[in-house]
Formats: structure tokens, C-alpha cells, sequence
């Protein structure tokens, strides 16, 4: 075990200077301090630049050193060859961690950029230090307001994304702003100097705010440490992991991107299994899938029951059922007869249940109200195809109450935008199509098994 | 061959009336009338409603008679029992063509509406009058602001999307608004008591708006007619289709959706490429995959080279070209000189192209100068990861310029949306991630290939 709470300064601290703070909005340091200031920081924020006297209203400092106060977090943004008498620098003063945005390390592939990282773990080994980076993009944790990357991400959420490429972790975090989900930490891995994956994960497998975690990651370097912690971290909640250099010219780009060897996939893939992670294969299944384990229950069984109001969406999401080697659920004799019963008589009652193009938020309430009876029914996934005023309200009646529910919106126009993100705002994860849907319960399903498996065998 | 005249007036028609426009809000009849009215429809037209005097400023008419003029499309939003006396009156004005919306036909399974829908046929053969539908969600054709459909989709595009589904018609239509890509023709199915997809994508393949046809399909009826018309578009545009159907449970949903068999879909698979269709797997996938091939130019080879500020997306895309069978390009020794000795020292000179996390978009600019020279590489597909301001002049520069050129931007923020729409509107189809620009490319390079083959063995 490592120390974690010197991990956990990344995205707790109290007071976090910018070392490299600019004026110049054009520049990285600007932006940073910028987002930390905008995101509603409530910590001390000291921005360090000797040139400056003040940027963006904040008193500058010189160097660390001459901040009155202690530091918890120093976040580094001057070119490389400053960077390790920062570090010391900010040993000295006793900051309990470092970000280290800046590039022009191992990553140039030349003897000056590893000459300077190994200066820096040096350094930072003496004091104790630890420290994120470097080449990366930052971190970001919404429920502090400390997001000390870009861009800024304000909106807080059960969902962490650990990751090798600052690009894949913005368009996650972006994502999950744009729907309504939110963050709760963002870690971008850069060179892995230091603190790397795994510290991030045992980390976030202990975070309150963190309910579900997902990771893009290129290589990693103690497989086994790796292992052990996801599978500890999965009998406390998912972690979802989209690995890339999987093929041998996506190996060889690895190593150009990081110096690190991708190992065989098929490996990595037993391993994750083993370990009870999910693997995905794209950047927007990584964000669904983690998005949709943060918030669901776990199934009672993988028997599925589609309702909805679009027939072609019907069927589509019943070859996804098939195709992912779920199933679909039979209704039983007396459901049918109610639904029957209380539907108009064009509707189709069987599976999908489909409520036809007029269905209107009411008929679905209806239809759930005795589908949720129904013990053969285990995952309710709910597709409407229209634009259906009040289908969020249905959504929020039956969420949570004793089966997997998962709507799919599509086709609807303004008043499915509204009605989506009011879904996703209320902590019911919504998808665009049956597709991605139907991929998140497979993956739910697999994550619930190997809970059940793990339990029996223990 | 069919009468193609009478199908193009469902798109191209002078006068319409909306038989059953209604003053109520609520109504489907009110609806297509303001949907019509509001996408600038610039011909005659007409309400149809004997209790109301005037509609949305229109008069309306007690019957298709009482309009002074002719009438070439009669769209119909009567209840079901009604409108074999509707097409009865179309018939004797001499209306050219019918869309009729309203359901209550084969669709139930209940004789009833059997005996109404043969009615319908019946009347509509004895005077030549062609209709689509019955229980369809209408066409659309925003060259000729005519939205007979919801919702409203006014944006001017090359994509035709011909659909058995409402929804994910209009789901198409929506994402080709939002994206700034636009619509050719919108037909939805319903249940092709007369018109039928294969008539449409006749009249599709010669519509000189049209660059490319996606289809949704769950069984078709014909299938030696339809495979030999897709055969015959297909040498003028790409016509993409998805399939549902394809598994036995979804099978058994397509003959509960519209009373058809959905046949074995390897031998769907078959016909299709056999007749240069491109089958794709999802929703999304269909938008994504019809909308590249509408703009993209052929490939000469498969050798994808990848340019990217996203070192992990460029690694990423490695691995999707290697699994779906596209091929990395090894750029020429004198084109790497060229780069190395204009490029920062960072960047990384291999497939892909990392031009690291600070490019901006003269770097880019460079990096495609060379590339573009290089004889070794088909296909460019160029990752935009960070907020690039200006990433969509340097597109416009270089698309179409003799080699395939996919743009992807993700995690870039406000910058990206802005940037991403601007390439879209200008015809350069711009992806979300690189998952799936790459099965696009790799889609384009299928329909290349069969192009290429069939004029050898032709």
C-alpha cells in the first residue's frame, strides 16, 4: 500500500498554488488558474509567477517559498528544465503534492527529457512528495471546485475517469457535463513518474463521491499490483476499462507515446475479467458503460422486457438482447391480461411491448405498472420514440423499484433533449439508442455474475 | 419499372392538401399542416376539415373537391374508417399522389383493418393515384420546404433516408439538423401497402439532391426487385442499410411490428453486398456511415495515415484500422525528412502522427502539407483533441484535394462544437470520436473496392 493520502492532497486540497501562473490568456498556466478561480475553488489559491504582481485579481508570488502560508498542492506549469527546483522547492516548503503539467520529459524520447524525470522523482522521493504527471492534463475534482485542468468542468457527479490521454478524459468529463451526469475526479496519467493507475484507483475505490470508475489505459507497468487493487476495488463498484494497443501497429504506437510496452490484449482481457473490471472497446462505450454501472441496480436475473413506442426500435433492441446474449423475458398469462385489459387494443402485448406511435407518457405508466409485477421480468428497458412530454416523471416513478430500468430516447425532437437530460439529472442514465443501451445492461449483467460467482466462491 | 412520376410527387409536389388539419395543437393533423407551413413550402396549400373555416391563417376546405385548383399530393391524418373515401375523392380530382398517416389498417391484425387497407388499394389502382403508408410518419423534402412529417426538419442536405420506423427516421433527420449536414428526402414506410422502399430508392437513385441513401429495413417484400434496384443505384450512390430482423427473436418482432417475415439475414448480408448495399449494425452507425459516403471522394488504396494533437486517440485509431482490416501507411522517408525539419522536435515523425498535446492549427497545416505528397498514404484521418480555433480552415484547405481526408474532434470543448459544425456545413463530414470515423472509412473503402471490381468484371 502506498500513501494514499498524499494522493488524495490531488484533489482535497485546502490551498493549491499555480507554479507558472500566467497573464497571458493564451497560455496553459493562465487557463488553469482561470478554471480553478471559475470553478468556485474555496481553498487559498496563490498563483506563482516572479514577473507578475497579480493575475486575475490573485496576489502573485515569486517562488513557492515566499507564499506565507502552507501549500497542499502545487500545480506546475513552467517549461521542463525549471521543473525539478520547483520540486525541491516545494519539498522544502512541505506541499503534499504535485500536478506536473508541463512536457519535455521521457516523452521526447531524448536524453535531456529522462535526465530531467528522473531528477524529479529524485527530488520528490527525498521529500516525500508525491506527485501526477509529468505531460498531462491535470485533475479535476467538481465537488471541491478544484478543476486544475482544462477544460473546465464544473458539474458534480458519481462518475471518475482515470487516463492515459488527457483528450479521452476531457471528452469523458464533457460528456457527462453536457447530459447532466457530472464528475466526481478526474485524474490524467501523463508519464506516470510517479503516481500512476493504480494509486489512482485505490484512491477513487475509496471515495465516497465516486460510485463508479472508468479507465482508458495504454499500458501498465506492476500488472500484478494492478490486478489486486481492481479486484478489490470491484467488490465496492465497477470499474470499466477501455485498454488500447491491442493490435500490433496499436502496440507499436503505444511505445511512441509513452515508452511503454502494450503486452499481449488477450492477457490483459483475462486478467480484467479475473479481476471482475469491464472491458469496453471505444471511447463513448467507456463513458456508457460507466455512466450507466454508476446508477443502476444489479439485475435479479438478464431476462429483458422492452416497451416502447417505436416498433422498428423494438425490434432493433431485441436483436441487441439476442445478439449480447441476454434474454428476452416472456411475459406471464395474467400481466398480458391486464395489459390488455387497460391498454387501447391496437397495442402489441408481448415482448416488445409496444405502445404504438400515440403512446403518450400516461400509457407508458400503464404498461410498467404491470410489467413491475411481473416476476419473469428482470431489466426493463423503456425506448420512446416520440416526442412524449412527462416521460422523465415516468422514469422517476418506477427507478428503483425492485427491477433494472433503462430508458433509451431517440427521435423526439426538442422535448426529448429536455426530457434526456432531465432523466440523466435525476440519476437515471439515459441513452441516445437501443444499441448503446442494450451494451450497458450486458455489461451490468456481466459485473452482477461476477459478483454472484465471486460471493459463492469465497 | 414503376411509375416514378407519381412517387416524385410525394416529394416534388405544387398544391398539397392536408386532409383532417386540425385547429387543435394536440392533433397529428395540426401539426403536419404547421410543420409544413413553417418549413416554407412555397406552393399551394390547402387544410382540408369540413367544421373548421380557417386554420394557421389557411382556408380550409370542407373536401378534397371543394378546392378550386388541382391538387397533386393529398396528405391524410383521417381516423382509419374514413379514408378509402378520401383516396375515393383524391382519385376522381386527379390527385398525382397520397401520404397516408393515419394507422388503423393491417397493423392491428384485426380484420377490420385488413378489409380497410385492400379497400384503400383498390381504390387508389383503379385511378393510378400512388400512396405510401398507410400508418407512416409522412415524408419530408427540405429542398422544397416540405415537411409532411414530424418534426420539423427544414436543413438542405445530401442525405435520403428511406425508413420502417417513424422514430429512427426521425431520429436521422435529427442529427443531420443538429450537425449542420442537412436532408435530401425523408420517406418513412409504414405499411407499404403500395409504395414501397424499392420504388423510393428508384426514385432516390436519380434524385440529383441525393448522395447517398440510408435505409432501415425489417423485411422486404420483392427481394430479386429490390436487390436488383440496389444493384443498379448503387453504381450511381452509396446506399447503406440496417437491417433488424437478423436474430430469431427479433424476427418473430418484425412479423408482430408489420406482419412481414424478416427472412435469414445471412442471406440479406449476402444480397446486399452482392449488390454493393453497405450494411452497418445500428442506428448511429447508419447516420454516420451514410453521411461519409455522401461526401467523401473513393480512396485509392486503404492506407490509413492518422494526424493527431491526441497522442492516445492516434493510438486508439491504430487499433480500429488493424481490426477492421484497413491498413496503417509507412510514410516516405523524404516526406518524414520534410516533417522533422518543419515540426517541432517533440512531435512524434510515425503512423500516427502525434503532433503533441500544444498543436495548434498552423501545425496541422504543416503536417497535412507533407502528407498530402506522400504517394504512400490513400487516407488521412486527422484527430483533433484540444480546443484548436481555426482546425476547420485547415480542413477546408485540404478536402478533396486527391486524398480521402475524415476529420474527428473530441475533447475540445466549446472550441470543438463551433469547429466541428463549421467542417460539417462545409460538406467535410466530421466524426466524435475515432471508433467511428474509422468504420466509416472502412465502409467506404467496401463500397470502393465493389465499385472497382464490378467495372473490371463488367
Amino acid at each position: 500500500m502506498r500513501d494514499l493520502d498524499k494522493v488524495k492532497a490531488l484533489f482535497e486540497a485546502e490551498s493549491v498554488a499555480v507554479v507558472g501562473a500566467s497573464r497571458n490568456p493564451d497560455k496553459t498556466g493562465h487557463a488553469i488558474l482561470k478554471n480553478i478561480l471559475e470553478s468556485g475553488f474555496r481553498g487559498r489559491l496563490y498563483p506563482v509567477n516572479p514577473k507578475a504582481g497579480e493575475i486575475l485579481g490573485l496576489k502573485a508570488y515569486a517562488s513557492l517559498k515566499d507564499i506565507p502560508e502552507p501549500v497542499d498542492l502545487a500545480v506546475i506549469v513552467v517549461p521542463a528544465r525549471f521543473v525539478p527546483s520547483v520540486i525541491e522547492e516545494a519539498g522544502e516548503k512541505g506541499v503534499k503534492a504535485a500536478v506536473i503539467i508541463s512536457g519535455g520529459f521521457r516523452e521526447t524520447g531524448k536524453e535531456e527529457g529522462k535526465r530531467l524525470e528522473s531528477e524529479l522523482v529524485e527530488k520528490a522521493k527525498k521529500y516525500g512528495l508525491r506527485f501526477l504527471g509529468p505531460n498531462c492534463q491535470g485533475v479535476n475534482n467538481p465537488h471541491k471546485g478544484l478543476c486544475a485542468s482544462w477544460p473546465k468542468i464544473t458539474r458534480k457527479g458519481p462518475l471518475a475517469i482515470i487516463s492515459q490521454s488527457g483528450t479521452i478524459a476531457a471528452a469523458f468529463e464533457i460528456w457527462a457535463e453536457e447530459e447532466g451526469i457530472g464528475i466526481s475526479k478526474m485524474a490524467a496519467l501523463g508519464n506516470k513518474a510517479d503516481i500512476d493507475e493504480t494509486d489512482l484507483l485505490q484512491y477513487f475505490g475509496e471515495d465516497p463521491n465516486t460510485k463508479a470508475v472508468g479507465m482508458y489505459i495504454e499500458a501498465v507497468r506492476d500488472g500484478k499490483r494492478f490486478i489486486n487493487v481492481v479486484s478489490e476495488v470491484t467488490t465496492k463498484k465497477p470499474v470499466v476499462i477501455l485498454k488500447s494497443g491491442r493490435t500490433v501497429s496499436g502496440a507499436k504506437a503505444v511505445a511512441s507515446h509513452t515508452g511503454s510496452l502494450a503486452g499481449s490484449y488477450a492477457l490483459y482481457l483475462a486478467a480484467f475479467r479475473k479481476a471482475g473490471a469491464i472491458p469496453v472497446d471505444g471511447i463513448e462505450e467507456l463513458y456508457d458503460v460507466t455512466k450507466g454501472l454508476a446508477f443502476l441496480p444489479k439485475p435479479k436475473g438478464p431476462r429483458v422486457q422492452i416497451v416502447t413506442s417505436s416498433g422498428g426500435s423494438g425490434i432493433i433492441s431485441t436483436d441487441n438482447v439476442e445478439e449480447l446474449g441476454l434474454k428476452m423475458a416472456s411475459l406471464s398469462e395474467d400481466i398480458k391480461y391486464s395489459l390488455k385489459d387497460e391498454l387501447p387494443d391496437y397495442c402489441i402485448i408481448k415482448n416488445p411491448l409496444d405502445l404504438t406511435g400515440d403512446a403518450d407518457a400516461e400509457r407508458y405508466d400503464i404498461a410498467l405498472k404491470h410489467v413491475f409485477r411481473d416476476d419473469s421480468v428482470d431489466i426493463v428497458i423503456v425506448i420512446f420514440g416520440d416526442p412524449i412530454p412527462g416521460a422523465s416523471e415516468v422514469m422517476r416513478k418506477w427507478f428503483g423499484k425492485g427491477k433494472v430500468l433503462v430508458p433509451v430516447y431517440l427521435g423526439g425532437g426538442d422535448v426529448e433533449k429536455v426530457e434526456r437530460r432531465k432523466m440523466n439529472e435525476a440519476g437515471i442514465p439515459a441513452y441516445p439508442t437501443p444499441e448503446r443501451a442494450v451494451k450497458v445492461v450486458r455489461a451490468l449483467w456481466d459485473y452482477t455474475t461476477y459478483l454472484k460467482v465471486k460471493e459463492i466462491t469465497s
